[in-house]
Order: C-alpha cells, then sequence, then structure tokens
C-alpha cells in the first residue's frame, strides 16, 4: 500500500478538486476486492452545504446502491483520518481496509476500526497535509464546523 | 422521554412516509437542546438509490450546516437503533440523547454510544416495530443491503 496507489491517487485527486472548488479538501475512493474503483468523490460541505457529504460519504455516494457482496474485501482510501460518522460507514458496509492520507491534522476513529477488525493504514502523504493545513489556516470556522468543534 | 415527545412524533411521521413511498420505513429527527426542530427526513436508498441517506442522515442533511454549539445538548430521535454509520454521525456532531423507536428488528450502536457519554433511550414503539417487521418481510434484500448485510 503506498501512495502510487491507484485508490489513493483517485482520493487525493479529489482532494485537490475540493480544494480548487474552495472546499473542505478531502477526498476519498472505494475500490473494491478486485481491484476495481467503486465510487469516488469529496466532501462537500462548502459547495453544497451539506453537513453529511464528507469524502468517503462522498465516495459510497457515488458508489450506489450496492449489495453487501460488493463491499467484501474492499478498501476506503481517503485523504484524512475518518471522523465518526465515516468510520461507522465503514464499519457499515464492513470494508476490509482504510487507507488514510494523514493524521497529523486530525485523528478519527482509527483506533475504533481496528477494534472492529479493520486493518488502518497511513501512508503519511505530505501533499495531503498541506492541503488540510492550508485549509485550516485560512477558514479554521468552517473547518471546526465540519468536526462537530467549537 | 416517551412517544408522545414531538421529535419522535416528527421521527414516526416520516417512517410512515418512507413505507408510503415504497422506502425503507426509517425516520429520524433531531431537536435542539431548546426543544425546536432542527431538521427531519427518513431513509432515501429506495426513493434515490442512496446507500447513506439513512434516516438520521436526511435529518441532520435537512438541519444543514450548523456551527457545533447547534448540536449542543440536541437529542436525535430515530424509529430503530442506529446503524454504524449513524450512531458515528451522532458522535461527529456530539448530540447528547438518542431516542429510539425500537431495537426489536435490528441492533446498531447503541454499546458504542453509552461508552462515548450518549444517553440512549428506547420507548420500545409497536408502530416502529410492526412498520420495519413488515418491510423486512416484503423486501428482505433491500433491508439487508441497507445494513451491509449479506
Amino acid at each position: 500500500m503506498s501512495e502510487s496507489d491507484i485508490g489513493f491517487q483517485a482520493a487525493l485527486e479529489e482532494a485537490r478538486k475540493g480544494a480548487s472548488e474552495g472546499g473542505v479538501p478531502i477526498g476519498a475512493c472505494l475500490v473494491s476486492a478486485d481491484g476495481k474503483i467503486l465510487g469516488r468523490g469529496h466532501n462537500l460541505r462548502m459547495q453544497e452545504g451539506s453537513p453529511t457529504i464528507h469524502g468517503e460519504i462522498a465516495a459510497l455516494n457515488n458508489a450506489g446502491r450496492l449489495p453487501a457482496s460488493a463491499y467484501e474485501g474492499a478498501t476506503m482510501y481517503t485523504t484524512l483520518s475518518p471522523c465518526d460518522m465515516c468510520t461507522g460507514a465503514c464499519l457499515l458496509y464492513k470494508v476490509k481496509r482504510v487507507v488514510l492520507g494523514e493524521n497529523s491534522t486530525f485523528v478519527g476513529g482509527e483506533d475504533y476500526l481496528k477494534q472492529r477488525g479493520v486493518e488502518v493504514i497511513n501512508v503519511k502523504s505530505a501533499e495531503c497535509e498541506d492541503l488540510m493545513k492550508k485549509f485550516i489556516k485560512e477558514h479554521p470556522g468552517e473547518w471546526n464546523e465540519d468536526i462537530g468543534e467549537q
């Protein structure tokens, strides 16, 4: 698992797209056990006024309705440590692995994912970290809103 | 906390609406600390082909973008024990209490909510249970899809 993975690259492209739209720069991509992209997307809080369309939720939405078997052995790539909601979404659909870009700007439900048997890999991407640092510096209020903090 | 609560009644109305649309009959309603309805909605898997718009997510979406302070002391009413994703959404926004209609047809993240300090109340509504039993009997495949089960 590395930054060159197709799933990670797609998640990163989504994060860049989010940044270019002036949104929260977090992207995600759901990849099936056999390596196919099922869905990808990025946080749409600012673009669509949505409190629930985080990157991972966008990727799941984009994948559409699927039977449980489609998620079997799947990997959720995300550019940032997943928040509690996105952690829960990965658990609901029983993805096998969560690959995250970085967790230096935010730590979500990694421990709980591991407790529930999900493999968690941090690729420690400098670009993911830079995207978040820039956004948090320029939009501290919007960032706090996105993670439910005052 | 009882079935006559304004929040619970709104959640139940949403569940009935979902049923009348042929969808998964689960509704939810987010109520602020001072008793105002912030948002309400129902599961839209079948109506909109969405794998993420469960009742609680719909209620949060309908409430729109809010600062963390707006969720302080809030209660999420839902007609069914919340799945892992909706459990996580309640934790992300730090609602104080989750009031659920029933947990005889499905048990979600109640224990985890309690571990994280959220009050959980089961009003054991016969109507909520009947709505779910009917749906599960008539649409077992769709129900399994909604909870990520084979």
